[in-house]
Formats: structure tokens, C-alpha cells, sequence
């Protein structure tokens, strides 16, 4: 596939003319940075946990986003039981697996979600995707140590025995579809060093999904959209306070020119 | 009533020099922001949410704030604890009922909190405030799809029912005990672009509420400190980053004579 | 103990270099802003709270920090079983009793969970340092009624009974190891208006616990950037949203030049 810059463009209207509803089960640390970012970039965000309302919720949801980011047992039954309900309903179940390899719970509680309702998309860092995998790297916390192309075949492998598309985000991020490999050079410095930027990654991947039926390209199109916000976002901050509230403000006022002439996909 | 911008003044005084303790049980998206809204203004912020403490947290407060944004049964549970503390103590209860409709579990958890302890104050957007009447709306997550007015009728039924003041809050606010009603047209349409500044508003109707013995001009105080807030941080934002930043930095900042000049109420 | 600007900067230094992975099991409201806070610092923040992967997280951890703030009966074992597993790794252990007095439960768990594992550093406000130590002030929510030298009898008792370095801080922050007490002078007053920067003092004296050695310089240490960053912050900011964002980046930004310049220590 060869996705251009009026790819994109177009997956962007997409979200801003639908406003998908994007339901997220996520951690407590990203859950306002998150929201923010799905409404600055067109979508309509909700946040939803509770056993008795989560399959409800799912129902009325154009894509449903897990984040293993501050798990608990009542929180993995409910992600549970809203991806199972999402799987039913085949709408886009996108996953972020914060932290895998960091304690074997968290391993072992991704791998069952995954089990659970096969992902449409998987997002991660080098250390998270390895994780995922089956190769149990040394993660240092749930930053990434590992640079993304060490990722690679653990993508591979992970996209081909699960049927899904996974990215493996870092300098450059790397989407993978079997085969199929897109690199997104986009992107700042200054990005992790705002807490939950990855997540958000992961929730954009969420509300492209939701509508560009797509799920590669959709994935492409939110990592690009990421990077180019970020590096504007970064242009005018002094430092990650100010980066977080820049990028919210790029999300917002992304240009189909800024588009065309920042982005750095092959 | 005939409220003017004297009285708005008044009440926004009281809050700084009396800095009332306001007990929220809220969700986790906007818990921050909240506080911060609460700090910014002048009152004095507590979250608590322990079934061993809600009750004793009641105690020392001037006004308890309840939000259904993220619900779990442990957590509806402690809301109705302290809901009932609140009612014997007859302090303000401030009702958000976030997302009701959306879910069959939100309205009717949302319908018994407020038959165990009746609200002073009610405080959603249009299909909310629809679904808390009873007549089920289509509700597209936690945003309001219909406009304001539309939920009059409901609003002014739910009024009647629990005796309580009853806002929408839209394009124009409505505020609504049994058959009066006060219209706030202050507000920027860059305010539902940050998530989480419904939430803001509620609380503040428990900070107004907990130091204004009328509720309905607490409620009318609170919305019109917002809306005003509003128009002067979207004025210096260039998108919702910048808003959410500036909105805290404009409620701290608050003269009278900026109440005096914009303040639209009818 | 003789601590000049240079020890405040070789530490800071440490923080940078070593980049510590600090576990915190802190409140949902401050979550967001402490993450923010240790990565603009250069520590790397992990926040886990599952019964089932503190041990795991405490392992690879260089300091836990445990803040009270939102508490609840599954999060006060969590809170103990890693403070428990803290102790027997022997590395460092910084609690935060926020609202300690403002109900019995607050109180009644944060005794208990200093006894479970005796902390390295406590640090809170003069009303929370006072209830800490037995002495039942009237403590108004989570903010601090009394100035930080009232609790100056309370910290060194404290720091006697648990053999710990206590931190009350306020106006004038009071770092006490037993007989030992350095005053820290830096600060703003705009620094309160902000939710939660208490609580990232807190979590600032666990990055620096991880890296030097010695608690007290470390807790000192931690206390001076806090001020110095926050003296900063507030000179370019409007109000509490703009400072809230510019303490991020003047962490990030602290020069030696800086420290050398504002440190005011005694």
C-alpha cells in the first residue's frame, strides 16, 4: 500500500466530519490528556468501566480502546467483557499494552485480553511489543528501552498470529500488517517526555479505526497525525508543560498543508 | 428573581473570603481539572470516595458535589453514603448526572442517588437532563446532541418532582426552579472542545451553593462566573490547550468589572 | 549538616543521569501532574496499584512513594503490601498523609501503614504532620490551616518515633531528622492555587531518595528545586492554570546558574 499525504487528509475529515464515539477503558494517569486529545481532534470521547454498563456502552461505540496502564482485577473483568462485546459486535478493538514485560501480571493480563477478543490494532513501545510477543525483554518500568526496529519481528510475529495490525512506536514508528511495513518518521523529542502521549497515540489509532475501515491505513494516518502535531506543538514549547498544551492546540488546528508538507511516511 | 451583575459579584466574594470546603465524589477524567477550577476560584477542594470516610468527609464540608462520569458499584455505593449524610446534615447536594441515557445502568443509578438524598441542584447538558426526566432520548455518549431549550419541559418536570433547581447548560444555559427561570447566554463555543468544563461547572455550583443560602442564584452565580470565565480565556487560546489553561487563569483572575461588562442574563 | 547549592546541583545531576523508576501509589487527582513532574525532572514514573503486581513493580523500582490522598479499602492492602515489599528490598519508602486528620479512616490507615514499613521520608503539611504525630489539630480538608512551625514539635517527634525524615512543609518548608533541621525559603504563594503540587513534592523527594543516599540532603534537595521551580514558574504566569504548566518547564529547564542564584537555605 502506498498512502500519501491526501490519505491521511482524507481520514482526518473522516473523524472530524463523524465525531466517532470512542469508548475507552484506560488508565487513571491519561484518562483527562486522553479525552482532550479525542476532542481536539473531532471525536467524541467516553470513558466507561463499570461491569453493569460497559457491554451497553460498547454498543452505542464506533471503536473501543484498552489500556492496560493501572490495572486492578474488577478493571481487567470489565475490559473483559467490553472487548468480548466489541469482538460480537465487530467494531475496532484497539490496545495499548502499557508496561507488558514490566511484572508478569501485566503480561499475563494482556495476553489474556487478547485471547479474549482478537485485536484490530496493537500499539506499543519496542519493549512492550517484544513483551507481548512472547520474548520477555528487560522493560525498564513502562518507558521504552529498546529502540522500535528491535521490535520488528516481534510485530511480525504478533500481526501474523493474531490477524492484526501492530505498531511499534518510537522515533521512527513502525506499522505493521504481515508483511506489510509503513515507517512514520514524524515526530519530537520532547514527546515522552509528556506522560501519556504513547496512550494517546493508541486512543487516535481508536477514532481512525472507527472510521477508515481500513485498520493499516488508519493506523498510519493517526501516527502521522501524532508526529506532525507533535512537532509543531514542540516548535513553540519551552519545555513538556507547554508541550502538552501546544499539542492539544496542534490537534486542533491541523492543516491539511501542514499535512502535506511535514509528513514523513515510506 | 431579578438577578443582576451586583449580585454575581456578591456571591463570587463570598466564595473567596469564606473559601467553602466542597466534597466531591467525581470522576477520575476530570478530578484534576476540577480542583483546580476550585482552587482557582477560591473554595477549598476534597475528593474522597472510602465508604469509611465519606460520611466523616461530609462532616467538615459545605457542599457535597456528585458526578457519574465513571461509576463502579463500590463507588455508587459510597455516593449514596454520603448523599444520605449530606441530606441529614442538610448541606447542598450538587447533582452532575454525566451520561444519562447512554446507559440503561447510568439513569438508573443516576434516579435512585437522587431519591435517597434530594438534590439542591441538578446540573447536566440537554439529553441528560431529558433522560433524568424520564423520556429516553437517544444519548450519544456524554456530549449533549440536542440543544438546550429542548430540555426545558424535562428540566422544569424534574424541578417540580424533587423541588430542586434544575440547570442545562448549552449555547444557553438554562436555569430552572419549578416556574422561574433565568437564561445565562455567557460562554464560547471552544468550551465543549475541553473535556471535562460541564464537570467544572457543577462544581462550581456546589462552591456557590455552599456559601449562597438561595440555591437558584447560586446556580445562576456559577454559571455565569463560567460562561465569563469562558469568553475571556477563549479569547487568548489558540485551541483547546490554551483553553483549558486559560479558563483556570481567567476564573482566578475574575474582577467584578469583567462581570460587570459581559454578564448576559435574562 | 552544611548543604549548599552544589549539593542541590550534584543531586538534580544524579536524578538526570540515573533517571531513577520511581513507583508511586498515589491519588487520582494528582496522578496525571506527579507523572509529569518526575519525567520533566528526568525520573521515570511508573504508577501500579494491582494487589497482584506491586511486588513485581517494587523489585525493579528504585523508590515508592504512597500518597493517601484517594484512598480505598483495596488500595490501603495494595499500599501495604508494597510498602511491605519497599522495607524488605530496603530502598527508600516516602509517604504522603494528605488529609491525615480531616477523618479517623485517614488517620487510622496512615498509622497503620507507617508501622507496616517505616518510612524514609514523610512529607506533608503543618496540619497533616500535626495529626501524624497524635496531636488531633482541626485539620480543614486537605489544605493546611496552621503555619509549617507549628508542627515543628510534631515533625521532630515523628522523626524520633519512626527514625525518619520529615518534611513539613508551607511558607517556609522544615526538613527534620531528629535533632536536625534545615529551613528551606523558596516558593510562591501561588504555588497552593495549584492542585496537588504538595503531592509532587512528594513524589520530587522519592526521585531524589532513589539517587542519593542520604534522606535528608535528598529531601532537601527535593524541596529547593520544588521552590526554586515553582519561584520561576510564577514569575512568567498569569494565574494557577499558566503555573501549573510552567513549573513543568522550569523543572525541565533547571539550570545550576538558577539554583546558585535563588537557593535559599538555612
Amino acid at each position: 500500500m502506498n498512502l500519501t499525504a491526501k490519505d491521511i487528509i482524507q481520514d482526518l475529515e473522516l473523524v472530524r466530519t463523524k465525531s466517532p464515539l470512542v469508548h475507552n477503558i484506560t488508565n487513571y494517569v491519561v484518562m483527562n490528556s486522553t479525552a482532550n486529545a479525542l476532542l481536539a481532534i473531532g471525536a467524541s470521547p467516553v470513558m466507561a468501566h463499570a461491569m453493569d454498563e460497559v457491554e451497553d456502552m460498547v454498543a452505542i461505540a464506533s471503536a473501543l480502546v484498552i489500556n492496560i496502564g493501572t490495572l486492578s482485577e474488577t478493571w481487567v473483568a470489565a475490559m473483559g467483557k467490553a472487548a468480548a462485546a466489541a469482538g460480537r459486535r465487530n467494531i475496532p478493538i484497539v490496545y495499548d499494552p502499557v508496561g507488558v514485560g514490566a511484572t508478569p501480571y501485566r503480561t499475563r493480563v494482556f495476553r489474556r485480553l487478547i485471547e479474549t477478543a482478537w485485536p484490530t490494532v496493537i500499539r506499543g513501545n519496542a519493549s512492550e511489543i517484544i513483551a507481548s510477543a512472547g520474548d520477555f525483554s528487560a522493560t525498564k518500568g513502562v518507558d521504552s528501552a529498546a529502540a522500535a526496529e528491535s521490535a520488528l519481528a516481534s510485530a511480525q510475529w504478533l500481526s501474523g498470529q493474531h490477524d492484526c495490525v501492530v505498531c511499534v512506536s518510537g522515533e521512527t514508528d513502525y506499522v505493521v500488517d504481515h508483511d506489510a511495513i509503513v515507517m512514520v518518521r514524524n515526530g519530537h523529542p520532547l514527546m515522552p517526555r509528556v506522560t501519556g502521549l504513547g496512550c494517546t497515540a493508541t486512543a487516535l489509532c481508536g477514532a481512525f479505526a472507527a472510521v477508515q475501515p481500513d485498520p493499516f491505513r488508519a493506523t498510519v494516518s493517526a501516527m502521522a497525525v501524532m508526529g506532525i502535531a507533535g512537532e509543531i506543538a514542540a516548535e513553540r514549547s519551552a519545555g513538556p508543560g507547554s508541550m502538552q498544551v501546544n499539542f492539544l492546540d496542534a490537534l486542533f488546528q491541523l492543516t491539511d498543508k501542514e499535512i502535506g508538507k511535514r509528513l514523513k511516511i515510506s
